[in-house]
This record gives C-alpha cells, sequence and structure tokens, in this order.
C-alpha cells in the first residue's frame, strides 16, 4: 500500500511517498519558489538510509498544478517506476491548516469538503488557499485516487467550550467563528500514541502533556488520547513564545500599539507575527543561535531562553491542574527533540509535584526516543521523534480502508 | 494615630479614617457623581458597629476639590470632631493605580512624585488622572498632611524580566514601557500577610497563590512574601474572565475583530474591557445574577461560571509550577470571599496536586476568614477577606514612621 502526502504552501509543496506495508519512506521531496522564475525542486529516494539518492532541478513551475505534474513524473516515470500506475497510490493525505467547526473529522475530499476549507480561509487566510492549491493540482493529476484531508485542528475538536470559548460577546463566536481552535494536532496525536505506546499503557487510560516546541510551538492537555487543553488559539499566534510569533501577551497590546506607534491593525498583526517572539526579544528567531550567543554572554539571548522556558514551565502546570492526574510528558519537534537545556530548564524546580528529571539521560537523548525522567519519577518525561506526514498517512489508511 | 486613605476616580472619591492606635475604623464614604449636577456623598460613622451611623448629602460636587472639602467638614467640624485639627491627621493615603517602572516603593508625595505619576498615564488614562486630582485636592485641603502614593503595581515590581517582558520587538518595552505591570497588588499583599499570620509561618518561608476574584479579577504567585508572578498584565484587562473584561486571548483577535468587523481601536477595545467577559458570555456581568440564572438552567450563566473555573484553575496549576513548593491558595474579594461554588469548582480534581478541599468548611465561609481544606490536605486552603485600605493605611503608618 502507497500512500502520498502532501503539505502545500503558499510557494512550496513538500511530499513524502509511503510504503504503508513496509512502513518505510520510498521518497521525499520539497519544491520551492512556486510561481517564481527560480523554482527548483529537491527530491530524495531512500531518504535516511544507505542507498539515499538526492536530484535537484530548477526549472519555472508556474502553478502548484505544474508542481505536481513534476512530482508524478519522478514517481511514474523510468524503468521501475516508484509508482506503476496511479492505482498503484492508495491514497494522496494532505495537510489542511483550519478546519474550522465544519469539519470535526479528517475525511475523503469531494465538492462538498473543497466548499468547507474554502468557508475557513476566513479563519487561515494564508495557509487555506495554499492547501487547497495542492489538493486541486492532485485531483486533476490523479483524478482516480483519493485526495484525503488531514485537518491542522482535529485533534482539538473535542476541547470543551469552557476551554475553547473567549470572554467576548456571544456574537463574534456565532457569527465571526471567534473560538479556540489549537493546532499541530497530527503532531500532539502522533506523539500521543507513541507515548502510550512507549510507556504500554492503553491510550484510554493515559493522561499525558506534549510540548511540541519548534518553528512554531504549542502544548496540548491530553485524556485518553482526547484533547482537552491547547495553548495556540483561533490562530497559531497564541500561547508560547515562538520564532518570530510573540505567543500570549495582554489583550489590550495590539490596540496600544496602533494607537501608541499610529500603526494600521496589518501592521501589528504583522509585528505580532513576523517580528517578534526570540527575534523580538533578542534579535535570533533559532534557538541553536540563541544557545551560541548565551554562552559569549548575550544577556538578550538569555532572555529569549528563559522566556520560552517560564512559559512551558506554566503551561505544564495549567494542564496538570486541568488534567488533574499526570502520567506522562513529552517533548517533540526540533527544539524538543534536540534541546536538552529548555528541557531541563522548564522542568526545573517541578520534583514537588512529581516530576523529576534524569539529568544524564536527558543530555544524552537527542532526536530519538527516550525516557529521560529518573525511575523514581510518578510523572514520566519523553523525548519523542514527531512525524506529522506518517500520521498524515496513517489518517489515510485508516480512511481509505473503512 | 489617624490615617485618612482615599481612592479616587474619574468622578468618585472613596474615603476611610483610620484610628491606626485602636484598629478601628472612625468613618468611611463615598462621593459620586462628582462633576454632575447630582453629585452625592454618603457617609458612615463608625461602620460595621453597633453606633453605626450614615448621613447621605446630595449637592453639588464641581470637582475633587470640592468633594475634599466636604469630606474635610465632616471630618473636622462640630463639638465632638473626628479630627481635632489637621496636624491630628498623621497622613492621608492614596491609592495610585500606575506606578510604571517610575516607582519600585510607595512613598511620600512631592512635586517629583506627581509628575512622575503623570509620566505614567499613558499607562493608566482613566485612573492615574483621577488618582492625582485626588492627591492635589488632598495636599490643596491638607497642605501641612504628608499625602502617601500607594501604588496597585507596587506588590508586583519584583517580578523577574523573563515574567514581566512579553515577546515583543525590544523597543515596545525600552520606548513604551510595554510590559507586565500586575495590579491589586495591595490585596495580593495584604492577604499574603494575613495568611502568613493565620498558618503561623514566616512570611519569609510561606510559597502561596492568591486569588483575588471581584469585578475585576487576579491572580498572583507569592514566595516568601515576593510577587513572582500575576495574571494582569500590562492593564487590567488580562488574565481572568472579569465582569465585563475578557482576561486573556488570543494576541492576534483584537486585529481581526478589528478588521472583520469594520471597528476602529479604540472601539475594539472598548469591546474587551465593557462588553466582555460574563457580560458577554451571558448578557450578565454579576456573579451572583449568574447562579441565579444556572439554577434556572440557563446554559450561557453555566458557561460563563465555568470559564472562570477553569480559568482559575490553570492559574493555580501555572503557579504551582512557577513557585515549584505551594504552601496555600488564598481566595479573597467578593465571589473569593462569599462564592463557595466557584472555589470548589476551582479546585476540583486537583487533589493529586495535594490540594483536597473541606466541602463543608468550604460551604460554611463566607465574608469571613477560614481554612476551607482537610486537615490532610498538603497544601492549605483558605478564604482571607481583603481590605485595601487597611493596608493603604498600613503602607502610610510605615512611611511616616520611617
Amino acid at each position: 500500500m502507497k500512500i502520498l502526502v502532501i503539505n502545500s504552501g503558499s510557494s512550496s509543496l513538500k511530499y513524502k511517498l509511503f510504503d504503508m506495508t513496509r512502513a518505510r519512506v520510498i521518497c521525499s521531496g520539497l519544491a520551492e519558489r512556486i510561481g517564481d522564475k527560480g523554482a527548483c525542486l529537491a527530491h530524495t529516494l531512500n531518504p535516511g538510509t544507505e542507498s539515499e539518492k538526492k536530484i535537484r532541478m530548477t526549472r519555472a513551475l508556474e502553478s502548484h498544478t505544474q508542481a505536481i505534474e513534476m512530482v508524478a513524473r519522478l514517481l511514474m516515470e523510468g524503468d521501475n517506476p516508484l509508482v506503476s500506475s496511479p492505482e498503484d497510490l492508495t491514497a494522496i493525505g494532505h495537510r489542511v491548516a483550519q478546519g474550522g467547526e465544519t469539519f470535526k473529522e479528517n475525511c475523503i475530499v469531494d465538492d462538498v469538503v473543497i466548499r468547507g476549507i474554502r468557508e475557513n480561509i476566513v479563519l487561515a487566510p494564508l495557509h487555506n488557499p495554499a492547501n487547497l492549491a495542492g489538493i486541486q493540482a492532485a485531483i486533476e493529476r490523479f483524478p482516480s485516487v483519493p485526495s484525503v484531508a488531514v485537518f491542522d485542528t482535529q485533534f482539538s475538536k473535542d476541547l470543551p467550550d469552557y476551554a475553547f470559548r473567549y470572554a467576548l460577546p456571544e456574537a463574534f463566536y456565532k457569527t465571526h467563528k471567534v473560538r479556540r481552535y489549537g493546532f499541530h494536532g497530527t503532531s500532539h496525536r502522533f506523539v500521543t500514541r507513541q507515548l502510550a505506546g512507549l510507556m504500554d499503557k492503553p491510550l484510554a487510560r493515559l493522561n499525558n502533556i506534549v510540548c511540541h516546541l519548534g518553528n512554531g510551538s504549542s502544548v496540548t492537555a491530553v485524556q485518553g488520547g482526547i484533547c482537552r487543553e491547547t495553548s495556540m488559539g483561533m490562530t497559531p499566534t497564541a500561547g508560547l513564545i515562538m520564532g518570530t510569533r510573540c505567543g500570549d501577551i495582554d489583550p489590550s497590546l495590539p490596540c496600544y500599539l496602533a494607537k501608541s506607534m499610529n500603526q494600521s491593525v496589518e501592521g501589528v498583526q504583522n509585528i505580532l507575527d513576523r517580528e517578534s517572539g526570540f527575534a523580538g526579544i533578542c534579535g535570533m528567531g533559532d534557538m541553536r543561535d540563541i544557545h551560541k550567543a548565551i554562552a559569549t554572554g548575550d544577556d538578550r539571548a538569555r532572555l529569549a531562553f528563559e522566556m520560552l522556558c517560564h512559559g512551558i514551565k506554566k503551561y505544564i502546570g495549567a494542564y496538570f491542574a486541568v488534567l488533574g492526574r499526570l502520567d506522562a510528558i513529552a517533548f517533540t519537534a526540533g527544539i524538543g527533540e534536540n534541546d536538552a537545556a529548555v528541557r531541563a530548564k522548564s522542568l526545573e524546580g517541578l520534583e514537588p509535584m512529581g516530576i523529576v528529571l534524569d539529568s544524564r539521560a536527558n543530555a544524552a537523548t537527542r532526536g530519538k526516543s527516550g525516557l529521560i525522567s529518573t525511575k523514581y519519577s510518578p510523572v514520566q518525561v519523553w523525548v519523542i521523534p514527531t512525524n506529522e506526514e506518517l500520521e498524515i498517512a496513517n489518517a489515510c489508511k485508516a480512511l481509505v480502508a473503512s
């Protein structure tokens, strides 16, 4: 069983072809600068194996349709094609950023689904149109293969109303769809399931927190596999401090900034999303650069690092309270998988809450799964690499099989 | 030793005269609708005692100066005046909303202090001018009596930078004073000191959380008497859901509302402060009305109640993590002192964190100090009525004596 997973951005298209039977990646790639003259496509065969082979092509890709056509050729041409015919593809899975309240479940794409994704563009004006472009290009090129929409908001669909509503006039929710949606759902779900497996505990009896810390970061509280709270909100600007996104701030601040700086609301929004976060605090958006700067005594870098860790600590405490009983915390994504210093600082002093880090195991665990709490720690702490594409492929498999 | 405490709003002036030697309130009162034709002043002698006596006067009060003149007459006229001469007043204490970074300590008012309060008007455009009007009227009428400014932001002056900074471009902090300040400081300090006394524990060794739940609400994490975190931010709009204030929301929302509703930033700010909170969710701003509505099956009232309790629970968890070790939680102010249902729901399910409510003691404690956790609860839970005026008087006493 082969499943192609596509994540299409406004000018990019990422893909990964899975052999689900043998649970391996056949190939992966990224087309960039779509719509631009200098478009290029990087294709990798057997990624991460000894027989890995990279191909890089530069050519004009005017649209997502042309990018998909190029991918199709790479998959289907040659003497031993990776995909022998369209029928050899069981499904094509698409990451879709925002399902709104329209989509409580992932689904096979038809005209109604396309209309639904389009209706939610208002809530994800940058992402949903790009995701739609990828879906439509795939349907055009592979009309016989089911396309599946996997929503980044799906995992948090079960938030109780007192967690998803904002304390704004009711009409904003009813008319303008203003509520907490939550994002990174495929990652939080994947890591939660992996965690249950690693702990050898039935998912239904597991209470856990997932800290997805990457370029964008979010934290979820998960009870028996069901998401009960999440730090991102109506938009991915909310929650923890991120590379260039501000995370949680005083609700009066955007209006204050607009007035005191004589900025338009678009200008303020741009600052919150692109000039804030680590970059706003210390001029660097990447935690690796921040660590290097801290080593040279850069106090603004120290502040960015501590703001992240303080935020993570507060979310862990808050979500511990939401769950009541906590079995485990999992760290994932770029920072979560690789940054032992962030993990250590975030959990510092939480021993009275039953969270006891094993500092050696923590320091030794980078980019691989591992238990990093001591064996006496009532709450287990794990590092678990995320795999959103595999989770999307799994969602496709489940949907197409049913 | 007599100390007069004044809390002046834009069109009101509240006062309380303390006999500090005998620790009692000699009189208290409230002038309302200052600047309006229908101004009135309600004056109470020996409030809350058997010899309580109320006087109510309606007359034009054109300014805070006229209101202070009226108070001066009530205090100093007659055969047995409450205050025999201005020298009989040791100090006049004024609540000042926003000290910004200018005032790390409360202080005796002089020209420099007045300038400092004026400089911070930008951060508290409604409150600081009103507070200044009261201060200036008092200095005019009682030039020989020291006026003391007690800042609502003073208690949270020791927040570490990673707790008070927002992840916005650094210039906003350096140039525009954008940071978390925190409010309700006199209440949080008063309750924390009372708590140490009731627990018979040295303040320096006490780690506690105070939930000040009233018309405005805020939560603080206090370590050895020093405030380490607070839920209000640069403005009192942040934190918990309140009567008409939204509390924490997605940082993108103000811009989204301004655009999607074609509102000015002033219009949006007005919605966040005056049309949101409980009122936005269920049309009622008072928790007592909300309880009555819940009893009749009103689901929007149920939602407002649950949003408050969910928020309190998350702050308690977050601040438990910030403190590492938690000795006690104290509930205060209108809702905190009187609403057993809010207290019970907020702490529901927190037994694994060592917080075990005594449901009978909780139900029986209204508007008075009392322990409401079981004797086996590792974290003690208390109800402690706040007394901001007394705390201001105490701050005056300490300053004038030194």
